[in-house]
């Protein structure tokens, strides 16, 4: 029992006032928690890597913010080492908070039990927060209807990976944008959308319109930005605009203005715009996660992931996520 | 017959580059046109002034762009003085789209004919597109529910004033935004309003939160800009801000940067933000009117407008009226 005595984490050294760099943490080591009656004790296996936990790092958003000398937070999948509550077992798979940190103690009602369907990794990327984020984002806020142009930026992202495919899958041309050329290939090539464009492109917004003759019907918005200001002057009457993340808003301490277009545009072409959280949609998880994992067992949804290893390196997966380093879903591996 | 002969007309001089002035107008003296077979002649009675018309000057909209030398364009309610169209008579008031002058003539499908109720004003007031865009921007995007929070900008307005009275009448918190002191006097002593606030004052935000004590559910947003800005930081999770016009940006060439928050205040709050043209409600508008006009004679809904004499004076009552002069539903008394 002895390695289960240490208890590895990242605390949150100083707050970043400005762009997110590794000297914001620092390696510590921590008690290992018991759990009282009521409570269980969850040993990491992966830790999610999101834009989101730079946002924690600001100020409160949808959560409390986060403080100097905490450990830093995180989703993560964990293994129960020790319970003490009714209908969790030493050995279950839970999602919980545990943060960045080998172990976490946490009431029962703060863990959710995951049925392994596949790999445990896909239950972080397609069919956790991300995938389930793509879907109902998609699905239920943008619902495109066949044949309909949509446009996700950040597409070779976490969640903008699977929302772009569902956009083919469910049979809209589907286009992605992206930070790099490597990416956008990738987005035509492996993952079979109409086209891909990388925003950095002194063309960008002439690509964009070559790439939309239609002009766009949904837009999965990750970005906010330049990237929302384009497409807002490319949408079509009676479009809807996603806001699902604002990864160009993230890594600073105050928002920057919002794009030209809002609100004249909304009014003069009956735009819906629309912010959704992923938790809104709990209801409609499981049978969410059946059709990703149909969509993954056919073939028609490909799982694109970004792992790290060792729970010293989230610091450096989060900041160069935040620099659009990823392709897919970022994690780090901290035990098995 | 004489004084029939003649078609007073005011032009587009010269389309505004900044802010429009009554430089940009000029009178003239047309032709009288003659109706062709299917088409009827329509003699302007009263000539409806909107912020709309000066953004018609910027370009296409929702409808084609205007240009110099052309009969300035608006919404009229006239009376048909020679009709060659089945089932329009002479005498029928109209609503049509004559523009600023004393007669045009039209497709029979282009003229709508009015069922008077009360007087011939209200039907470009509150029966008319004002208050229809307030009814169904309110009641059919915005859906408050009883006791909450609603707040209109530009409330002293044509629409505006309509829609803080509806929000009042079905049981919401009503407060208002407005330019004047004065403004904010009537819309709280008059209309019943719950509070009014001038957002020219320096303490504007702080004075919003404090007329919002538990929030904003519903923002109806007819300036964008800052008020826009002001709202957005105070709105409810899940909260709705319709888009209805662009006050603050009309009267300039090109748009300015968005509000600050969009998107990330959308995806953090859950907001729905969402333009609507009140053409896309045709269907409801006769059930519109209905309730409309029942609040109109309960007493419940009072009937605000803001009248000039003289078609030579519609170019002063536009350029007042983006200056925030008016007080209701301005327009012009071209004819009785």
């Amino acid at each position: 029992m002895g390695d289960e005595q240490t208890n590895n984490q990242v605390l949150i050294r100083e707050l970043p006032t400005a762009e997110l760099t590794v000297d914001a943490f620092e390696l510590a080591t921590g008690p290992v928690p018991e759990p009282a009656d009521g409570e269980v004790l969850c040993r990491t296996l992966l830790l999610s890597i999101d834009a989101a936990n730079r946002a924690w790092m600001q100020g409160a958003t949808y959560r409390g913010a986060l403080s100097a000398g905490q450990v830093m937070d995180g989703f993560t999948l964990a293994r129960v080492e020790d319970s003490k509550a009714d209908g969790i077992s030493v050995g279950d798979i839970v999602e919980c908070q545990n943060g960045w940190q080998d172990l976490a103690v946490h009431p029962a009602r703060a863990v959710s039990r995951v049925e392994l369907r596949g790999e445990l990794s896909h239950h972080l990327s397609v069919l956790g927060v991300s995938g389930l984020t793509a879907y109902h984002g998609l699905l239920g806020v943008g619902r495109p209807v066949a044949r309909q142009t949509v446009v996700t930026s950040a597409a070779a992202g976490a969640a903008g990976n699977v929302a772009a495919q569902i956009a083919r899958i469910v049979g809209c041309r589907s286009v992605g944008v992206a930070g790099t050329d490597e990416k956008c290939r990738m987005l035509v090539d492996d993952l079979g959308l109409d086209a891909a464009i990388n925003h950095r492109s002194p063309e960008f917004r002439t690509e964009l319109k070559a790439a939309c003759p239609d002009g766009i019907d949904v837009y999965f918005d990750n970005t906010g930005g330049d990237i929302l200001e384009a497409a807002l002057f490319r949408m079509n009457q009676g479009g809807t605009i996603v806001c699902c993340g604002v990864v160009s808003q993230y890594d600073t301490s105050s928002p920057a203005p919002g794009p030209r277009g809002v609100p004249g545009l909304l009014v003069t072409k009956r735009l819906r715009m629309e912010g959704f959280i992923v938790m809104d949609f709990a209801d409609g998880h499981g049978a969410a996660i059946e059709e990703l994992a149909g969509w993954i067992d056919s073939g028609e949804l490909r799982v694109l992931e970004d792992p790290y290893d060792g729970l010293e390196s989230a610091p450096e997966a989060l900041v160069d996520l935040l620099a659009g380093g990823n392709v897919g879903k970022r994690f780090v591996r901290v035990a098995s």
